[in-house]
């Protein structure tokens, strides 16, 4: 079926239904950073594969509304799909919830069909509300495209692990315990959590059902007597579902979510939950059973606490990038290879080959997967951000120019993401420029010395500072968090230019990823994982500071030495000096040589 | 009579009317930085001299709340008054609301009388919503303490004036009709203003009821058809008078905003008010008057428009700062000369000799009056950073260590604020290393360029990353708005640590003033004022910068050369060349000579 195919059946169900209008998202039932297919329902009906949007189908239109970074890919991918595109965060821009009031409007009984497993409770909050002006409704029928969607995938089903205390470096019991403190000040017997990677880091479980993020598909209930994760038990070994259980965690059905919560409304009082992140079906079914007063809606704690790291997650950490250097190191000698025969046209490598390649020395080093997916840009690819290289559409390393590649693993006791942009010959005066200011942005945020209580808001123009001058900037942040052996991309802290009211702590994990991207030209990313720890306590009050945790040279070959200060030349010199040290003994002969030659500090 | 006696006739007042607490707070009803004597009730009563803080009297007890910056000053005054000391803003404090509940709890029918004239809104609410928990009641009963306050200073009645076009640039019938814009957008025929810079700046007018702020007591009233301004009529002259009556202005007086009130309630439909700036008693009238649902309450849009200045009052901002830096400059002259003699113990100069000595010569170079008491600070007392000399307590300057000066001139065409901290003699390595770091923040912030859109706390840490790399900092903000021939202090932007959700617009005036406060050793602050302009237009976005409008000279001789950039010296020496250019047509031949040799550029 195409997808004129698809709508065209999805109209013959509505039509057997009496919906008027029916909406698909492309989220799934835990928000996930990446959907499994089993959700992508957006892309099934559409062709459409960004990473954003919202598809509404009436019986004389179907409409994908999705905003500007896809405006050019959109147009493309829905050519002859009968979908027309809506541009959303424009000035003019009419949403989803007023385009619907219109049709509404028109149509006395007008009724939307809507799977409330796949949109948060917000969102439909506000289509009930514009439509209902007009006497229109919103049904939430979980799955209702598994009607026309014959081979829709099914859940997941990777085998998941229970994670030892050498690596969590916390009992599952501690943090329960501590959880069960906040949901008692809180009044609550019971909690419910629906976001994976707390799930995940409160019983110090991990999965694979989702891509890059170690993750399983589960639902978790806390209650002051046990804990029950819903997943697919055959998720975990026999040894491991006891281990649970000894613990006071039962394993049960994904699906019973709804019908557990039913009985624990009958046992239980209160039960603590964050709207925010709960899909809408599932809000509706907790509300439905223990009734309004009886659900707690407050901010989930679990964010905070697991973004703040303890010594044997630092260790952990500290080891993944050691590790991680290793492959970095090698694939950069790889490549230093590679490039001196392309040079002599007796070989060709490109954006795809490079990744591979170090996807293939990571997994070497201990690697249990990348940590999202490898950003492999030549030239005036590097210019988008968020670039990934397809069959497609690709290039190849040329001997001339500068290479982004933006990367990380997922190791057993640890996370990372790098990125190094590194010259493959000979480079023009405005790249060189860019690679230094940028260099500076991010030598002055792993310098910095901060008060307690900082954002990283207040961090934010160290790192753009050397840029603003030369009236340049990068529209990304600067720095996120990221998780321990969890999602590579990890709240609540951030060190961004728009206010995040969050302080930075001691344990935290963060990138200081600074950039320039010029389009057509080139693109310029450096970056490291900066570990904020205390720096002492004086009149002035208590002090924080940075410490670099990625292990990878910084070419210095790039370099316009003159812009750069001589606090600045003494970072990068220890800098360089520090990682050949810990890389070293990792290394064989002819690899410490290359490197050591690398590592050679500038004056 | 002394406190124990106001307070013992003040208990009489209340056992006549019934009343079983009294609150008594230092505010004036337009909320203004400097209270004219009329309303420093809380002075009167207990003698704190603080500038802030609320007292609360009952039967059995009288209290002072206020917070750490006066809990010294306010023990030492309250001695023997039989006032007792409430500490604010710890963890434990018990706010006046909380402990004027325990009270109600005690008695049934508790009763409070409040002036609603010195109150906001909020406050008087959340008392009533405290005590009304347990059946208490407020009153809000206009000067109630007139009654026993025989002395009460009449209201302040000084001379107003117009402000002609060649100094406010634009007439005041176009600042009404762009306000009568906003109104009709709000559906409002009426607007109520309190704030008394806001009603100055709309109408063209100044006055001297203020200290150092040239305002005049007024209300104002716009409606679609004229406006009102409620003051008292002998202030403006019959040809001043004439003039606002032929800009559709009359002048009623001052108590009769009430009538007129409940007058426009009958010919207007809605009227808009900013109820964070109205005082209690001033809001009740009106939603008495209008009901609550015919009074809009908007953020004022006065604050902002008022903020980003137009060429002619920038042209007067800068001529204001040229006559200062005239003033500045003889001053630092006189005190070199009387510097030496004291050297040779011919002579002793005290802080305030010093202040005085400024005042004067600034008023000769065409000052109408300070813009804010001056701070004349000699070695520790600088590090209180809002010390005031007074005939009590001040210090005589010697000949080593700093001495600090922050003050400011209200000239016709506009205002300045300028920190100079010099060097009287020999200094320390720590002063001598403290005056650099501070002005590296100064030279940072005057030197950025940052993107459209910046808030003031997205450029804080660049005034503060050189401190904070030797673990000092300052504890208040780097930057506040300034005036133009009105409040030194003027909102809405600012440049501060902790987030203030106002952009930087091209226009706006504001204050750079970092500083370094050690007790019981030195204080410093460097402080210019800055001019946000525009910087061009790029594939990155639109850019800003500043231009420093504060023309005095800063001193080389005190700086650890070593600590500075080769960028910073070179800023420093085209500031001080800049300085020379502008101040010497203005200057006699010695003191041309003696700047001259100030100004020399450093290597």
């Amino acid at each position: 079926m195409d997808s004129k195919e698809k709508i065209l059946s999805l109209r013959k169900l509505m039509n057997e239904n009496g919906w008027d209008a029916a909406i698909i998202s492309g989220s799934d039932p835990h928000s996930d950073e990446y959907v499994p297919e089993r959700w992508q329902a957006r892309k099934w009906i559409s062709g459409f594969t960004g990473s954003a949007g919202d598809i509404v189908v009436t019986m004389n239109h179907a409409g994908l509304w999705t905003d500007s970074r896809y405006f050019i890919q959109a147009e493309k991918e829905l050519e002859g799909s009968g979908i027309e595109l809506h541009k959303t965060r424009l000035p003019d821009s009419i949403g989803i919830p007023e385009w619907l009031e219109s049709a509404a409007k028109n149509k006395p009984g007008f009724k939307v069909v809507a799977d409330g497993l796949t949109m948060n409770t917000d969102e439909i909050l506000s289509i009930r509300h514009s439509i209902g002006k007009h006497g229109g409704m919103l049904e939430d029928i979980p799955d209702y495209l598994s009607a026309i969607w014959k081979d829709r995938p099914d859940y997941p089903a990777a085998k998941a692990c229970t994670l030892p205390l050498r690596y969590s470096g916390k009992p599952r019991k501690e943090k329960i315990a501590w959880l069960r403190g906040i949901m008692s000040r809180e009044g609550c017997a019971a909690m419910l959590l629906s976001v994976l990677d707390d799930i995940a880091w409160l019983f110090n479980i991990r999965g694979g059902d989702i891509e890059y993020n170690p993750l399983l598909l589960a639902y978790a209930v806390i209650t002051l007597d046990d804990c029950e994760i819903f997943t697919d038990g055959r998720k975990f070994s026999r040894n491991e579902t006891l281990e649970l259980q000894k613990d006071g965690i039962d394993i049960l059905p994904y699906e019973s979510i709804s019908s557990r919560l039913a009985t624990h409304s009958k046992t239980y009082g209160n039960i603590l939950i964050d709207r925010s992140t709960l899909n809408f079906h599932l809000y509706e079914t907790v509300t439905g059973c223990f009734g309004n007063d009886r659900v707690i809606n407050r901010p989930s704690p679990i964010p905070a606490a697991k973004s703040v790291k303890n010594g044997v997650e630092i260790r952990g950490m500290k080891k993944a990038a050691l590790m991680d250097g290793i492959a970095m190191t090698r694939f950069f000698i790889w490549l230093d290879g590679q490039m001196r025969l392309v040079k002599k046209g007796k070989t060709e490598v490109s954006e795809i080959d490079a990744a591979e390649k170090l996807r293939q020395l990571r997994k070497e080093a201990g690697a249990l997967d990348e940590s999202f997916g490898t950003i492999s840009a030549y030239g005036q690819n590097a210019a988008l951000p968020h670039y990934s290289a397809t069959e497609n559409s690709f290039s190849y390393l040329k001997p001339h120019g500068l290479y982004l590649v933006d990367s990380g693993g997922q190791y057993p006791y640890g996370t990372t993401d790098i990125t190094r942009t590194i010259p493959l010959g000979r480079l023009g005066k405005e790249e060189r420029r860019g690679y230094t200011l940028v260099l500076k942005g991010m030598i002055a945020l792993s310098r910095a010395i901060f008060p307690k209580g900082s954002r990283g808001t207040n961090l934010d123009a160290l790192a753009r500072e050397a840029l603003w001058q030369s009236r340049m900037d990068y529209g990304h942040g600067t720095g996120h968090g990221v998780g321990h052996r969890l999602c590579v991309h990890e709240g609540p802290q951030a060190i961004r230019h728009n206010w995040v009211d969050c302080p930075l702590l001691p344990g935290m994990i963060t990138s200081n990823e600074p950039g320039l991207y010029v389009e057509g030209r080139y693109g310029i990313r450096h970056e490291n994982l900066v570990l904020c720890k205390e720096a002492g306590k004086n009149r002035f009050g208590e002090w924080l500071c940075f410490e670099t945790v990625t292990y990878v040279h910084i070419d210095t070959s790039a370099i316009d030495r003159k812009l750069l200060t001589k606090q600045e030349i003494n970072w990068l010199n220890s800098y360089n000096r520090g990682v050949l040290a810990k890389l070293s003994r990792h290394l064989d002969r002819d690899e410490r040589k290359w490197l050591a030659k690398r590592c050679r500090p500038i004056k």
